[in-house]
């Protein structure tokens, strides 16, 4: 038997594929940073060398506005991290106090490559994105990547800019 | 004498244009609800009837959330809100637990077009987000905005996919 990745209940799993088995998608815990979170991570862009202590201080402002701030990972069976991704929810005035989730940095372990991680993350960050009532998702990627998020459900919707100090 | 609509202090205005005389960059504040803010972000998409209440559980939401959530306006020489935007303020793991700031729903009266408003309002929130440390500012806007953006110093970066419920 499969383990389920769908944060919805079992009436509504909306077509989200299964993990492997013995694979499991849960929330960010403190310990994943000495359990494969900063390979995975390095796998995408920059990390650099955070402390144990830094990243206590950053997970912990994480728990504390987890109104704003919901980190998912994915697990082997060994229990180690191989997959992560954070999901933003804003609250605006426009759209009648709408609420936009931002996904934010995916990253999967390149040894874990083909086995559908990345867009079952994808997948059940916008299914959370629904359950906390935003009326739209967005991300920003490479053009290269724009083919795999069409996968998992996106439009093209504009031009991310960006100014760096 | 013109009014500054600098963030920074005095040595480091780091070239941003001067507001007309009487116009003033400011924090948001409660009760510019009742202040033209409403308009003024009809001008940007839509906004629903949103009730005072509404708003004022939002703003509080924000206030509480000021590590967050930084709503900025520019009012004329009669008080009125002009233009408005929000900076949000991320904090991430990647890039040494850096800090993304995120440009949210700019939006200037139709009726104060050029005079500058929304490149100033722009520039301000940029200069917010480097004085809150972080490394970069993105925004996402239709093609068509992108040469308004590359004036106030952006540049393209990505694609934004969105996905709506």
């Amino acid at each position: 038997m499969s383990t389920s990745s769908s944060l919805s209940d079992g009436s509504s799993t909306r077509k989200i594929p299964s993990l492997p088995d013995g694979y499991i998608l849960r929330s960010l815990e403190e310990n994943d940073f000495n359990n494969n979170l900063i390979p995975v991570l390095k796998t995408l862009t920059t990390v650099g060398d955070v402390t144990k202590e830094e990243f206590a201080n950053l997970y912990s402002e994480w728990i504390a506005n987890s109104h704003v701030y919901n980190p998912l990972v994915i697990t082997n069976r060994e229990g180690k991290v191989v997959a992560s991704g954070m999901l933003i929810v804003e609250s605006k005035l426009i759209h009648k106090c709408g609420k936009v989730g931002h996904i934010e940095d995916i990253a999967v372990d390149l040894s874990e490559q083909g086995k559908k991680l990345g867009l079952i993350l994808i997948k059940n960050l916008v299914e959370l994105a629904r359950l906390k009532n935003c009326y739209k998702v967005i991300l920003d990627c490479d053009a290269k990547n724009t083919g795999f998020y069409e996968k998992c459900g996106f439009s093209q919707e504009g031009i991310e800019m960006g100014f760096r100090f």
